[in-house]
């Protein structure tokens, strides 16, 4: 094991010699060194081995889905259209019930006419913080910035620094003075890409090239991220107002009928059982109001290559249940769902396979993605609900206790 | 692609039906089709194909462990011994830098004397709800239930049902009364395994086969869970107290040398960083104070076959730095950090491998995974906390602009 | 103005000189400096002049009321039973239209049948925090202190030191370790009084007389208050458990007839009002849900002479409204209601007569009182809803708009 | 007592039958019914006494306030200058050592060169909300909504309905659409008031009269308020983002000299102070971190008739300990402090007196009043953190054990 430094290259001979040294400790067959890494050489330092997690497929979903492109100049979300489809989720995970259980959700609702879905705002934040001697000249700085904004676009897109991202359009800053520390809120789109790369490049060039240099305020220190960006910790400030992704709200209007015969279980039951979570959810002080919006979501996000690590965040959800007539309307709200079609992970083997069963490959694809992911997300809400929500939940008793899986 | 209704067996013939039908839409080589799905039959329902993740593993951690036992019949950890020990960890992701950035602060702190890990507490809740006409008998059924703990458990241990769990063991019962309802918390430990299954069919089983058999005041419903469990959303609740998996602190206390000369910073550059990270989480309503926890949660949950859904809620993280005689200690707090090493996902090939590696595969290995994610979760935040403390945060930008890896 | 020291005593001759060195900034007719202080000499130094605020009565409100006692030795509340009676309230205000709101919202609930009060949980709590070199030392004194709760109850009856309170009585002790920090949560009951004071000098003299004294683990520094006690800053914590007063739940099923007749609403429209209201306090993160239960709270603390600087903590509310057979549930659950019927500003004039008023003066009476606030707190927050829940919210447009108060 | 129903005029024959009715349940000498309540009869209905607080006064606080206005059209704040004052503040309250102790803090400011404030934001809330059938509908309605800004204030300016008013002018409005609702915020300036029945006022009249009328989806109900407008309860929103009064900032640097002559403490004492109570604050859930700014607030807000209800939203803090070169920076912002100079309570005897001591009387000094608020709670936070910060707390003890307050 005397491999110090561990070496971090993914060229055949370094990976060979991790997994020289590491056989031992693994003392099995192997498995995990058994795959041709070379398509992944480029996604990080170290590569050692893979993961392998099964996927179940289900479907289709029946989902209206929005057309959504941005308007430019100011990058709002404009709807162009509503189509129709039926689409194969594919969740990759080990927990038994978990695809049964959403695609009889998908069921009730595609029997009571479909879900409809929504992109409501696209935006992605780095939030610089600068460090001040005091409030005062944090404040002043506060308000040179704020009338920074189209300077800073025009900056950027002069590209006065090499590999910028132009993927990355700055749309909106914000500033919040506490004590001597403003924090500058950079609101950014990105295309189908997630970009918290692209921002990060885009954000340390402005503070660095833009801010330092023009600043009638002089910070002691700037640093390219403050805590009130909303990566990866979920926030009031990113639930309320999403700014971390996209914010998708899923809805569908269940009927009596498709309650009782897919879900075996009643308006009412559903309607009761949505009182008391909710009641639940704020007597813990949850921040969502949801029961499994979680699962769903990184089962898809693990299959379709997204970042793993945003699985929290993105299940920041405010779900809803409505007695209305002709049915139950319910809804799901992510407020910062973090998806992409391009970059990252989704260029891998694999994660690209997955993304083109959902139409997602590639650019021009990402709000699609983004409303199937919300609609999957309430399928199997619906469902786990459903279960519970029946006479002392028996039916959610015997999904975790009848069924074949893994215990 | 006219399956109605879609299958779910996972025979040969099963997956090949539906691999045929959805081929069209993969237009692809095939590869998340070409895996023996075999071993992984039971995992869970409709399996398709695969999700391949690369891995990379970065190493020696140096950590002081705590070997840990719980204490019947109370259930309360008990600390039996420390020992140190140089670990490699398996980190799943595609996010370039990740694997070094977490190797550099590991050996920030082998450097500074090594990482020290604990385990605080150790239950898995959940939360069932009775719901009754009004508040006066929700309360006369608090009262009464919360005498019930000790015949409930004897109960239990009469096996009075068939395929009760017996590694479950419920510890304390806890309610809440808001409005017409009762929520009743059930805390239980579960071995070595994150036990959400089990803990379902026991709760199930006293809602059914016991409370409702003998409460003195009948509710109008009894749902298995009312949303205070904390099960996959984060909560104020779980956040302070933990009780929804293992409550975990690392620490270490860096050295200005090991600060300088592996981080490229210095101490009061870090606690500034900390100063104005604290308040940007508090200002922003984030439920967590931290950089970056669950990118390394995240990677090692996806690496060793946890529950993907519950890296939201185990990335829950309180972290402190704190300037000390002799350097800057740095901590971070795990509060529900939902690992196993049985069960679940974790007896999967690949996953029972890395596990391997991390010498946690298998019964009595649990809490020594809960610490060794621990302290990898605060390895990759001292290091990025590092790259953002430097000068405009230079370093944090280089690690995500001058690499190779994906954009 | 050169008065340099303030004098701070509240002898005649010093009063004097204070009113003397105001006077020439007030110019007016002196009506602050009119009242004889006498009787407020000990209430607090540097006393100059009053304030009057303007005391609205209504009632009766119909309430049946339980009657608690703490049962010893472990201080848990008995119901001993209860009763029905009609009270009125006093409620110092300027808010025009507020005295008459709630008195309809009383009404419609005396027509319906009348509250319930209960009291559920009754504790006051004051955080100490020790602060170590590092984690490790911080759970070492976190498993002994858990361990000294007996012997301290005992020590504290000894009466070691002068003036320790007998009233204030130590009942429970929880642990909190974040980073080189253990919180240390002591929480006692106080009798009828509201008790910070006696709980700051008992914890104060545990800290200094017992653990500083016995710790096996010696910390840097002990701070009285490491801001995890809960008071006068609503959080999480004291919002769900409550432990910062008195935990007390008001409840009424309101008639359809009573709704209609009396609040000019329908039992639909209030049921949908609360739907979006609790989903509005959701979105915006509040740590409530109620529409307007201060205003009845600051309106009853400031004529029974409680803590103003409570009225936000004392106003942590979660209300329901469920429908069922017969009407619409209503509740309000206030989970840290600091109120006194003893000491502090409950012994001077004006105050003891508004609590001679409500029954409430003297020893024995807490209980009754925290009851009497949460049913006129549910009063206010029923009419005020009804206000909302009408056409448009005509009503409560109405209220604001037409009446002839103050604007 | 058969008064049935009781009356709610405030003549004189209506307040004596109140007072007779009552008396005997006061039994006592009948102090609460002895004041001339005529100059009270418009403040609200039913009156039937008083309550009366005594007011302690300490000065001078020396402050270097800002000079703000709102610039039109879009009321934005600017500052117009600064100057220097000692200020002496009423503070009702009865609890010994509160006003010693914020005199202390000022004192120790005061030696060290004086508090700084600042006004940071001016706006006050209403959000009505507006319930459709589903999602799709409130979001189109939303985004209708959201481009009416204009039109709304040109016809809120040619004052279509009697009695609107001109004082609450309309600024900015946002959406929130979560399930089948969408609310609406719509935010303000009042001038010198509060605000809260203006902008009912003229939010009722928008909703009825421009909003139903014009758009082009109807909704099932529309409500003047959805629990989004952070009236009364604590909420994240209005935490982070202001939006609910006054937006404010006070701070000061500390020097050693007069922390140890006058807080008989240290610059590192206090410092340590601030880390253990901001992490505390974060475990506890606390949406603040402040120790005690409601104590000062309370009592400013009795003293000058302000709204008591909003005592606990007023107060939500965010304090903030740096050291820096020459001492300790120390700050607190009051994210939405509501007080007013002109309308309510402020326009009544009493209130206007204490007003007039603060210099605050009447219209063009609301931000005055906001500034000097911030400051005496900035002092009583520092010198309730020294007695904190000292050996074992042994000044903050002192202060609660020795004094000859009421206990």
């Amino acid at each position: 094991m005397e491999l110090r430094r561990w070496p971090r290259k993914n060229d055949p001979d370094s990976i060979r010699a991790r997994q020289e040294a590491l056989a031992p400790r693994l003392d099995d067959n192997g498995e995990v060194f058994a795959h041709d890494l070379a398509p992944f050489a480029s996604a990080t330092e170290a590569i050692t081995g893979v993961a392998l997690v099964p996927v179940a497929v289900v479907g289709p979903i029946d989902i209206e889905l929005g057309d959504y492109a941005l308007e430019e100049p100011e990058g709002r979300l404009v709807e162009r259209g509503r189509m129709n489809e039926g689409v194969f989720v594919p969740l990759a995970n080990t927990e038994g019930g978990l695809s049964v259980s959403l695609y009889r959700g998908a069921r009730a609702v595609g029997e009571s006419g479909g879900f409809r879905t929504h992109v409501v705002r696209d935006r992605i934040t780095r939030a610089s913080a600068f460090l001040f001697a005091d409030a005062a000249q944090a404040l002043a700085f506060s308000r040179w910035i704020e009338g920074q904004l189209e300077e800073m676009k025009a900056w950027l897109a002069s590209e006065p620094v090499a590999n910028l991202s132009t993927h990355a359009k700055l749309r909106e800053l914000e500033t919040h003075v506490v004590g001597p520390m403003c924090h500058v809120m950079y609101a950014y789109t990105t295309g189908d890409a997630c970009g918290m790369n692209m921002i990060t490049r885009n954000s340390y060039a402005l503070n660095q090239g833009f801010v330092l240099d023009r600043t009638p305020v002089k910070p002691a220190r700037a640093m390219l991220e403050g805590n009130m960006g909303g990566d990866k910790k979920v926030s009031a400030r990113y639930f309320e107002r999403g700014g971390h992704g996209k914010t998708v709200i899923a809805e569908a209007t269940l009927t009596e009928e498709a309650v009782r015969r897919v879900l075996k279980t009643s308006l009412d039951d559903l309607a009761e059982l949505a009182f008391v979570g909710t009641h639940g959810a704020v007597a813990s002080g949850m921040q969502s109001v949801a029961f499994t919006p979680a699962t769903a979501i990184a089962a898809m996000f693990t299959a379709t290559g997204q970042d793993i690590g945003m699985v929290g965040t993105s299940s920041m959800a405010h779900g809803t249940a409505h007695l209305v007539e002709g049915g139950l309307h319910v809804s799901m709200r992510l407020a910062s769902l973090e998806v992409a079609t391009v970059g990252g992970g989704t260029t891998l083997p694999y994660a690209r396979s997955w993304l083109r069963l959902l139409g997602c490959a590639g650019p021009g694809k990402v709000y699609r993605l983004a409303q199937i992911v919300a609609a999957a997300t309430l399928s199997l809400e619906i469902s786990a609900s459903a279960a519970m929500a029946t006479a002392g939940s028996e039916n959610f008793y015997r999904a975790h206790f009848e069924r074949g899986g893994l215990r």
